[in-house]
């Protein structure tokens, strides 16, 4: 049974989103060398451009309670057919009081495990999002229901790092949550959720702005896409991890750090079986913002490191990277971005069907970005 | 060659959709027992949360004798690809007349067959459409043409009905159709068209609406998802159904019933073929409608009964359905609900995979609906 | 990193599209003639009416110098699953002068090879686009970097062309681009980038205007969809095509005319191998425009005649095409068209599953059309 409308659909309904054409195969010097993770089209046989990124959002605060979110992607992928319409986001957030310092969040969105997953990937400076927080994490997403809390204060204040691009969204000081723990436009598995926490605290040092924070989740991850001759087991394996945050907002020096340390399931060589071993991992971005003739810059420079397996690729692959960046993002124009990457990379990445696979290179990329 | 816009197109053309998350686990004493017309996720191993409608409609009357509506849907799989965007609606309505009290409708659309499949999700009471009425039309649409006559008397009856969320659109008073009779977003199969023909009263008789209605259609299905054992005749099978409805709209007591009758392709155990059979069933679903501390109550029973052939599941599986539901639906503020039900179910369904399934048991189901 | 946002976001994105609805089989005298690259239901067993298009877009100007323009459309199919929602187009123009003069554009869009390529399906006559020119670029789209170039005044002139919907958007006077080679939706296969460049030039002549063009691109295309048994290089066949267009639009008699010559692969019967054979073909098309009891009519004829192979068919499926098409488009409201057309066709077509394929046959098809 329905409710009112607003005579205006539109000034309470916004549309927005945002596109990310790539290059990547410039100067490669390993073309065996890619980073799933990543970017599929990293490394893929034939390069060319290619979409990262191509949405569209509908969203809107429809009553003093109610906001909305929904957001497909037209980048995706199903077999050889590219460029299929697929779910990003799709959540209500449900205020419990008048000023919604409390609040729920009901539907698939993103899971509050790391700032880097967390921050939209049009405000980001790296091109990807690092191995280490995200291997928790794949697509950022799941469906769950999640309670955030923060003071109005607080609210404002991410509110307005949020318009200067540099905040990924308002994830409350508190974040407390379960979700079914396969990632996103996944089914649940195993009939049990994932629990997860974090806090966090943006604190306003004269002109500067930092914001440490911790979190950690527990759950069983049952592992889908495996070799037909390993065995799983289907009641799932420990996905248990702990992370610390820092960040110094960039004014016009900033700092972006995280790491992690959990146990998961990781592909064993020795014994060709899936097994729940420790892993870690993290990374530091360090940028500087420039504005120079009504344009923005910001240079930057990413190192990260990760150790352990990666439950949603095959056979929960078993990973060792070492990774360095060095970009340069551009704003010519308000709405749209350039940005510019060096990467070199040291990965060793095996699964059943590639016991002994370790890639070194280096190559640079390049990205265009609207966003509206 | 086009002709000229409006100058805002957003007086013109309206968004808005809804989305329905859902846990379908609670207490279940029976896991073999699914409804797959239902919820692909019930009875689904693993479990979990899951989104069963994600729809966002764009729809306008961009001149007057022209509307249009056009309504993706993102909770759909293909294979296993979850959240995929795919059509449920998109059609065009051409006024006749100055009135509009004639109006041809083209593209796909609910088929005018049974109060309930044309009604929307986001307003019925129980979380699934009855098997009875709702076998005869999955998805309840098809891509045809449809004439639909009403006087403007009783259109603007129905429009207030619909915008108390109690009907479920504007299907004429007189409604007469041809359809391709595969169901919506799969191609004719026999050149053959289906036909539907709808008569339906709504009536106020002091404060209480009534709306007695009456509807058949005929056509022959080909059966395309079948065990590769079976054999199916490609011209299609004899699928023919009439049924009656009676609606008591809410205020505050409600009553829906309909039933029908027909034959239609349907699973022979005896002889494992596929045969045209009789087949019969409907539902009457009893209602109540309280608002208290602001909100909205609305408790609810349903009784359903069908025995016959799905045509649309594996080799027209044979039937024979016996559910009650309780259930409340609550709306704690406008634009979004809550609701919570009770099913008790006894099932008969075989197919040439599964020649011996009878399920009986029960389970709680729980749903949040945003509504924009 | 984000930047400002406007106030009014309707003010600067703006939501339309069009939807295309048919039937193909009528008076049908050869049911093995189809064309797989104009409408995959005509031919198709079964028949019964069919989505050709289904299409929404958002677009803005959204500062003085970037526009974007964002089209999925959800009448694809994925193997046997119909209406699943792809893209169309995605790209940015980045305006480089502050008059627009000079842009860049950026993403997947229309290549700048055929009037008939690049005009949009909503303004066009015929119901298909023609074999000889739109097998250079299937779906008329590719990822890649264009540069455009037009006077202010000729783009006021092509401004005008297309609000009267007789010209298909502003291509510029002068383009110059590159371009993944593979078509839409489809990765790059050899890291090698197609090359395109034309000119065209809109004149006025009294109350007529006429625009003739000139066209040509080269690459090297990898042949994806081949037999099992035919072997392929995967290094890419030589793809080069040059084009020459001349358009008098229809006030009231119109002619549009193409013709291109070139080489591109082909499958060869006598050797049963895909190689690099010469291609030629073109049509024209004449129609006049009437505006009688508030409405409007465009009868129209077109005749085409195609010679070579199509690259992104089956084996290169080589080809020899007669067809002579006679119809009438005729709009009795704004937004909404209908359109009736005779075809008579002559086709050769073979690749190694069929190697002696020539059908001959006519038949009568009708659309429905919603522009918004």
């Amino acid at each position: 049974q329905s409710d009112g409308k607003v005579s205006n659909w539109y000034d309470n309904i916004h549309i927005g989103g945002y596109m990310q054409l790539r290059y990547d195969n410039l100067f490669e010097t390993n073309e065996n060398l890619d980073c799933e993770q990543c970017d599929e089209n990293w490394g893929l046989e034939g390069g060319g451009l290619s979409f990262r990124r191509l949405r569209f959002k509908i969203k809107g605060q429809i009553t003093p309670r109610i906001f909305f979110y929904f957001q497909p992607d037209f980048a995706k992928s199903i077999g050889e057919e590219h460029h299929v319409g697929r779910l990003k986001d799709a959540y209500i957030d449900v205020g419990l009081d008048s000023k919604n310092e409390y609040r729920i969040r009901i539907g698939q969105s993103k899971v509050p495990f790391g700032f880097e997953n967390m921050q939209s990937s049009s405000n980001r400076l790296p091109l990807d999002r690092d191995d280490a927080l995200n291997s928790a994490v794949k697509d950022e997403r799941d469906l769950g229901v999640f309670f955030y809390w923060a003071t109005k204060e607080k609210r404002q204040l991410i509110k307005e790092l949020r318009k200067a691009g540099l905040s990924g969204g308002d994830f409350g000081l508190i974040a407390l949550g379960f979700y079914n723990g396969q990632t996103a436009n996944h089914f649940d598995q195993n009939n049990e959720f994932h629990v997860v926490s974090r806090f966090s605290y943006p604190l306003e040092l004269g002109h500067q702005v930092i914001e440490p924070g911790i979190q950690a989740y527990t759950g069983k991850y049952v592992v889908t896409e495996h070799s037909s001759s390993i065995a799983v087991d289907t009641e799932g394996y420990l996905d248990q991890r702990a992370a610390v945050s820092f960040v110094l907002y960039p004014r016009p020096f900033g700092i972006q750090a995280e790491y992690n340390v959990g146990k998961g399931p990781e592909y064993d060589k020795a014994t060709n079986t899936i097994q729940v071993k420790p892993l870690q991992g993290g990374y530091a971005t360090f940028s500087y913002y420039v504005e120079k003739w009504g344009q923005k810059f910001y240079p930057f420079v990413r190192l990260q490191y990760y150790d352990g397996g990666k439950k949603h690729e095959l056979d929960a692959r078993s990973y060792d990277v070492h990774d360095a960046e060095v970009g340069l993002e551009w704003h010519p124009f308000p709405h749209f971005e350039f940005l510019a990457e060096y990467t070199y990379s040291d990965r060793r990445y095996e699964d059943f069907t590639n016991t002994a696979n370790h890639q070194k290179g280096s190559l640079f990329r390049v990205q265009a970005q609207l966003k509206f």
